[in-house]
């Protein structure tokens, strides 16, 4: 929801097909074949909608499938969450180096390491799981104290000389990072791999002359829980999630 | 796993097959109808093993799938977690009456708040839905300041004359069972629906003449990452969680 409310704010005449597998959340715990088996039901769902273009927008689907998918679907571009962060990270980096936080399946899987370190072999990169973010986005940021630890939390033992670059590798990450700015007030510089993202796919589809001209339309499919998903999917969107259409992969 | 460690404690000549299901977890934040299908899914794996009673080990599913499951497997008993769990803290509960904190599903879903004003009608019953403690149970309390932290914030609200009793409805949290109890400094009496399940599952396996007089086995099975799931699963048992088979459903 996160990539997509970036993809709304950078190409706000685009269409958009949302499909969230809420049935079978979180893919950050689960395994590479797993992961992969999943997402391919889950793009093949999108790819029936006669979409023009495949936005894979969870960092581990991103992570384990994105060749698998490219793979299956040859006809349309896919575009991932993890090369736009990744990129973006390298960018502005200094040699203190880039932490990632990202869920425990990203960070053991290691795409966003890669890719960093293709870029720039010498720099170093530290990476962190934080499964207690995951639930504290999804839960809401109500209890300002307790968020606020929650956040401190995985930062230690990365003061003083540490990175000064964070990424921010779980599409989940990027509600938490008003607190984030105000808890480590500005100590870091802090890349969200959803707004990357949506700068990287409006690039592209520029670049492939696939933009709209008109349009605007969002609709969204779920596997399960359509009322949970309405209602923690407003929060991540910043808009109504609604008409959601239950789907079986 | 907590379940399973109370029955080998209470039934330590049982033998037992564990099936995890932990390509699809966790089921506290899924609707009944995916609970229902996935429990009668993972149910007829361990049923084809020739099990002589089935236990359902999750509070979600107790709470939504125990009647279908029963229906389904006619020629075995099926016991779940919600009614010893409720059974327990109607016994000790006083006037102020029970806390109930466990998983959104099982909070929303009222097996728990409906089995013990069944019981006793005009007992007050408050109900908590604690995600963060799920993932706090999974992660570990390494750190035990910000896991005190995290014990005491579903508390919060639940002081002074309110209720004496706290009846844990989630199979996870037995585990901060140490920790409740030294955060919370006694001010609760905790019941803890995996102790209860071992007890009464106890006492009518021994009413129906099924106990075995030798044995102590314990198979595993689980849906994904069975790295993780023996590593996870060491920590909430207490023993080695090996030879792990790995099964689809």
């Amino acid at each position: 929801m996160t990539v997509l409310k970036a993809l709304r704010r950078r190409l706000p005449k685009e269409d958009f097909v949302y499909l969230g597998d809420t049935a079978r959340l979180p893919y950050g715990t689960k395994s590479p074949q797993t992961v992969n088996r999943y997402a391919l039901q889950a793009s093949s769902k999108l790819v029936e909608q006669k979409i023009k273009a495949l936005v894979v927008a969870c960092n581990t689907a991103s992570s384990f499938a994105l060749d698998i998918l490219a793979k299956a679907y040859d006809s349309i571009p896919v575009y991932g969450v993890v090369e736009p962060g990744a990129d973006a990270a390298c960018r502005i980096a200094d040699e203190t180096g880039i932490l990632i936080l990202a869920t425990e399946s990203t960070v053991l899987g290691g795409a966003y390491q890669k890719s960093i370190l293709g870029k720039i072999p010498e720099l170093p990169v530290y990476a962190r799981a934080c499964p207690l973010w995951v639930t504290l986005a999804e839960q809401g940021l109500y209890d300002e104290n307790l968020a606020s630890l929650l956040i401190e939390h995985y930062f230690e033992g990365f003061g003083g000389d540490g990175p000064k670059t964070v990424l921010l590798g779980c599409t989940h990450f990027p509600i938490l990072l008003p607190l984030i700015d105000k808890v480590m007030a500005g100590r870091f510089a802090v890349v969200d791999s959803a707004k990357t993202t949506a700068e990287s796919v409006a690039n592209q589809l520029e670049a492939e002359d696939l933009l709209n001209i008109e349009g605007g339309h969002v609709s969204f499919m779920a596997t399960d829980g359509i009322e949970r998903f309405g209602r923690i999917g407003k929060r991540f969107l910043g808009e109504e999630v609604g008409n959601v259409l239950k789907v079986d992969l």
